[in-house]
C-alpha cells in the first residue's frame, strides 16, 4: 500500500486505555482502511506513543505530511500529550485540539480534549467524540444520550451542546464483582436470564439502598438453593443497573432517550428503561467514534487550511 | 512442649479462607498457647487439611486423643468436611458439630456449622461463633450486633438466639474498588480524613441511589482539583458505609446496637451510627471467636463425656 502519494488524506485515531484503533480516511469522508492493536495508552510510556502509532499507519504514509486526529485517554495527563478538558456546556465537535510534537515529519498529530463538569465533579475522554458522532447522525437531537460501559455516561444534549452529564461506575463494578469477588463462583455464564434481569432491576430501582445486601443474596442462593449461573449473572447485572437507573432518574424520566454502546449492553439498558415506560432509541456505538472524529476533522480543516 | 501427657485439654480452631488460627486450651478455660499460619481453606485441597492442622498443633499432642473444635469456612462444601448450615432462629453456641474422619488417632476433629436464612437468602460461617463469644460476654443481650468485615453482618439477637441477619458486600467492594478499579490511583493513603468520611456517609445514607455516581466523583475530583489521598479514601469508605446504613436501617433504628470487628473499622461504623443518634457499643472481635469456641466446647463436652 505504500506509494509516493499519501494513501490517506487524514487518519482518524481512537486511542483508549486498552486499545489503539486507526482509520485511513479520504477527504470525501470515505473509509479506505482500518487497523487495531493492543497498544493502549495504559501500556505505553511517553516515548512509546509515536512508534506504536507508526507501526499501525506506516503502510498509509507517503512523501507528504498526513494530519492525524486522535481522541480518548491518549490525551490524559498520563497519555502522549495532555489535552486539557473543556468545561460543559460545550459543543463536542468543535473542541480545539492540541498539537503533539512528533519526530517523524510525515505525520501531524492533534488530540481532542475531553469534557469536564465542575459540580457534580465529572470527566469524560473519548465519549465526547462518540457524542459528536451521534449528533452527526441525529442533528437537532434534544434529550439524553446514555453511553453504557465501564463508566457509564448519562448526557443531556440540547442545541448541539452537551449541557451536563453524570458517570456511574456500574460497568467496572460488574467486572470486579463477576471476576474477582466471592460472586465469581456463581456468575460463570456468559448469557443472561432476561426474566431474572428484569426482576433484579425492579428490586434495586425501587430499593437502591439494598444493593450491597441484594448482591450477597446471589452468593447465598447459589449455596443454599443452587441458583443457576445465567440467573446469577442476570441478577448481578440487574441489581447494578437498577440502582444506576434509580440514581439517573432525573436524566431519563420524561426525556427523549437514546442508548449507544455494545449491542448486548444497549439491549439490557433499553429493556430496563422500557419496563419504566421509556422507549429508548438503540444504537451501536462502534461507528460513532469514527463519525465524531470525521465531524471534528471537518471543523479543524477549516481552521488549518 | 511435647510431653507424654497431652499439652492441651482441647484445641480451638478458627479456619477461614485465608488463615488458620489454633489455640491450646485448658479444661478450665485457660489459654495455654496459640499459633497461626497462612494455610487458609482457600489454598488447600481436601487432603491438605489434616497435615496443615498437624503442622501447627503437633507440639501440643501427647499419647492420648485431643478433641479439636473448629469453626469457619473449613466447614463449607469446599472445605475439609461439610457442616450443613443450621437455619435461624438458632442458638449459636448450641449448634451440633459434625465429626471429621482423621488418619492421626491423636486428634478427634469436630466442625461447627454456619447459619442460614431462607428469606432473604443469607449465610454465615465463622460469625456464628463470634456471636456465641459475644453472648458469653454479654448474656441476655437483646438487640443488634453488627460485624463489619468483607461481608458485613447485621444480626438480630434475642433470648440468646439469632433471630435474623443480613449480609452486605461493603468490605469486599471497598477492597476491589480501592485496589483494582480506576479509583486505586486516588485512594493510596492508609489513614482517613474523618470529616470527609462523615460527609460521605451522610450523602449516600440520604441518597443511596447515587452510590455508583458518587464513587466516580472521587476519580473526577482527583483529576480536576487534586483531591488528596486521605480524603479520597475517606469518601470511598464513607459512600459505601453510608449506602449500607441506608439499607440496614431497619436493623439499627431504635435498637440497642453493638459493633464488633477490627478496631479501626468498628470506629468508622460506630461513629457513622453516632451521627444518626445511635450510641453503639464498640468491641474488638479478635477474642470473640475463641470465646465462642469455648462456649460451644462447654456444650459439646456435656454430650460426649
Amino acid at each position: 500500500m505504500s506509494a509516493r502519494a499519501t494513501y490517506a488524506d487524514w487518519i482518524a485515531v481512537d486511542w483508549g486505555t486498552t486499545h489503539l484503533r486507526v482509520w485511513a480516511m479520504g477527504e470525501d469522508g470515505t473509509l479506505r482502511a482500518e487497523a487495531v492493536s493492543d497498544d493502549g495508552m495504559g501500556t505505553l510510556g511517553r516515548d512509546g506513543f509515536e512508534p506504536a502509532l507508526l507501526r499501525l499507519i506506516e503502510p498509509w504514509l507517503g512523501s507528504g505530511t498526513v494530519p492525524v486526529l486522535a481522541c480518548g485517554m491518549v490525551g490524559s495527563r498520563q497519555g502522549w500529550a495532555e489535552a486539557p478538558y473543556a468545561s460543559v456546556p460545550a459543543r463536542p465537535a468543535e473542541l480545539p485540539p492540541v498539537t503533539v510534537a512528533t519526530r517523524d515529519p510525515r505525520i501531524r498529530v492533534s488530540i481532542l480534549p475531553g469534557l469536564s463538569q465542575a459540580s457534580p465533579a465529572d470527566v469524560m475522554r473519548g465519549e465526547e467524540t462518540q457524542i459528536a458522532g451521534f449528533l452527526a447522525q441525529s442533528p437537532g437531537f434534544d434529550g439524553v444520550l446514555c453511553l453504557p460501559g465501564t463508566h457509564t455516561k448519562w448526557v443531556r444534549i440540547s442545541a448541539e451542546e452537551v449541557v451536563s452529564f453524570q458517570s456511574f461506575m456500574t460497568g467496572e463494578m460488574f467486572e470486579l464483582l463477576s471476576e474477582h469477588s466471592v460472586l465469581r463462583h456463581s456468575v460463570g455464564a456468559k448469557s443472561i436470564d432476561e426474566g431474572a434481569f428484569a426482576e433484579a432491576v425492579s428490586e434495586t430501582l425501587s430499593r437502591p439502598e439494598r444493593l450491597a445486601q441484594r448482591l450477597f443474596t446471589i452468593r447465598a442462593e447459589s449455596v443454599l438453593s443452587g441458583l443457576g449461573a445465567e440467573a446469577a449473572r442476570a441478577r448481578l447485572s440487574g441489581f447494578l443497573i437498577g440502582a444506576e437507573l434509580a440514581g439517573a432518574r432525573p436524566y431519563w424520566l420524561g426525556q427523549e432517550v437514546a442508548v449507544a454502546g455494545a449491542p448486548a449492553l444497549v439491549h439490557l439498558y433499553a429493556s430496563a428503561l422500557e419496563a419504566q415506560g421509556v422507549s429508548a432509541r438503540r444504537l451501536d456505538a462502534d461507528p460513532l467514534t469514527r463519525l465524531g472524529l470525521a465531524r471534528a476533522w471537518a471543523t479543524l480543516r477549516e481552521t488549518i487550511t
